[in-house]
């Protein structure tokens, strides 16, 4: 199976071979000239540091602009299928160390037509109230109310509507056919999505009243969209949005994306935090069979996904970090003790989280879109 | 190019073979069984008698229902592509008279996203302009605005949206192909965009919190909409959408329909009196070449342009029309005159139209369906 890997914005399989991504997609890497660039802003995010967030699109020029003065916004977004889990909040977490670093405000976008349209089990009620308990993790991770708007598409239509019209009569099945890979048994609706997705580029502008550029911090499996989406923007008028795409965060049974199909690979926010700890203590690990086997020969960080998990989010320190993988590869520490510091890091992290999701549900309203 | 003609949803030409059509959409005739039970509500309309509005689809179901004490809804509308014309008025002034008939609640839409995606020259803002214009036409018909419903579609979506979403769901672009002939260069917003035409079928219901029968006054050509509509239906839990089928209204230049395209051919209803009278004075009639040769040949009012204005609209007395196509015949009267009384008649009735139209300004908020 080495070498075979999916990644479309509604299937990710297989082993990524991130470096082919950039090709196939016509990305730029991340280089350390970006990395430096950024470095002058505020302190790097570890995601940046750690090329987690390793790829994007008119980075630099959206830094011009920033630098001459013209503000960007933030864009990025949930699709409401399931509950909230880690995968999904790394890189809201990001894209909050972007609003902090640059005081952008942020618009959200939650695609309860997407999931009802690509999923044959779900209703648009099971979708819609998805989105509701997926805007409350937003919201708890500490976004600014005065910069950030929340916005579920079947209840902001109104506005998305005319921008997708805009965009949905410039694609043809043609493209859509060849970058989504859509066939004649694609439902209409699914077709025309990539509009609903594309509209929110435009919606800062639209609602400022003039031309500003727009950054999307999201996982690289999303990039189709906004590769098509670029294609048409100068076409109405608007800029190109740029990006920064991170890597999917891993599953907990050494998969690549942590998946709400395999509940026992992921973590949810809502979790109670025994299960967290059950959960983390069942992870696949990269050690030896027996104590001994493991003393002897050393562990396998890098197949590791409690070790995965330190390095995407849960150990923050470079250093402690990079002893821990020297520690792991020479016997020092075994799974167990590992697996307890991460179960311990988490537990903590989850039920703060829960405090503050459990407080967002009296300040929906300040960060909804409306009108 | 006998025998060739089209009709879609966005092209009507060539000699229409009515029956044909008939046959080809599955649709059912009217009969004259069904034509007697009409008249049991009311005077039977002549676009009925005359056979204009000539094939339904499930009208002895909805009399049933009706009969049963279940009211049915009325449901038809508008592409905002250009200003009203003679031939969009007669679908809607036979609505009206269902309106009137059976106290049917009607909601009228009108689809500036649609003329918008399938007409490369016209923006977005034209079609809602244009939209305006056009629901002025309808309020000045005299419908009730108790119970009559306009719609835009960009204004209404929020409503119009989840419903469009059940609907696209449900239809495959290989279904939306072989209906409507889309092929790999169709944009992918044409390709949705039948499930928002279908939508309006189940607002009442929506509307109601309970399913109503719908009933569609519509002209021939929007029948594949709702062939797909009703097929999807009852998976969705509601009614099948009843039709009555109007033939097209015909040009002033002996063609099948008025075309916004042939200005000349086309009478609109902001036309000033003085170029209606033109416009109709330079008709095509069956005439002869000279009074001499009319005097002993006869006309032919079967292809007579102003012949069919009168059989269409502007000739309500069976007795006079079935008198003018005898003298016609017999050469007994000449082109000129049957001209005149008809330019007397239209403008007459523009006249009367205009200042409705006018007042129609006023009552626009009365007739829109909001929330």
């Amino acid at each position: 199976m080495d070498g075979e890997f999916k990644v479309t914005p509604w299937e990710v399989s297989g082993d990524i071979d991130y470096d082919l991504l950039v090709e196939k997609f016509g990305t730029k890497r991340i280089d350390q000239a970006l990395l430096d660039r950024m470095a002058k802003y505020g302190e790097l995010h570890p995601l940046l540091k750690r090329g987690v967030v390793y790829s994007q699109r008119d980075m630099e020029w959206v830094l011009d602009r920033y630098d001459a003065g013209e503000r960007f916004y933030l864009y990025t977004g949930r699709g409401p299928s399931g509950h909230t889990h880690l995968g999904h909040l790394m890189p809201w977490m990001f894209t909050k160390y972007l609003q902090d670093t640059f005081r952008a405000p942020l618009y959200f976008q939650l695609t309860d037509d997407e999931k009802f349209l690509f999923n044959d089990n779900l209703t648009l009620k099971d979708t819609r109230d998805m989105a509701y308990q997926n805007l409350l993790d937003v919201i708890a991770l500490g976004f600014d109310p005065k910069i950030t708007k929340i916005m579920i598409d079947t209840e902001y239509i109104h506005h998305l509507y005319p921008l997708a019209l805009q965009v949905a009569k410039r694609i043809t099945f043609s493209t859509a056919k060849a970058v989504f890979g859509f066939d004649n048994s694609t439902n209409i609706g699914s077709i025309f999505y990539t509009s609903i997705q594309a509209a929110p580029c435009f919606i800062g502008s639209e609602l400022a009243g003039k031309n500003a550029p727009c950054l999307i911090p999201c996982g690289i499996d999303q990039d189709p969209h906004f590769r098509v989406t670029r294609d048409i923007a100068p076409v109405l008028g608007y800029y190109k949005p740029a990006l920064l795409h991170n890597k999917m965060f891993p599953g907990l049974q050494g998969t690549d994306k942590m998946s709400s199909s395999q509940p026992n690979s992921t973590i949810y926010t809502t979790d109670p935090p025994k299960l967290v700890r059950k959960k983390i203590m069942s992870a696949f690990t990269g050690g030896a069979v027996s104590v001994e086997e493991q003393r002897k020969t050393g562990g396998k960080p890098e197949v590791c996904s409690v070790y995965k998990y330190k390095f995407y989010l849960f150990e923050k320190d470079d250093k402690a970090l990079a002893d821990l993988y020297d520690r792991c590869k020479k016997g020092e520490i075994l799974c167990g003790e590992c697996k307890k510091t991460l179960a311990d890091s988490i537990v903590t992290f989850i039920e703060d989280h829960q405090v503050k999701r459990e407080a967002a549900k009296d300040k929906v309203e300040e960060f909804m879109l409306r009108d």
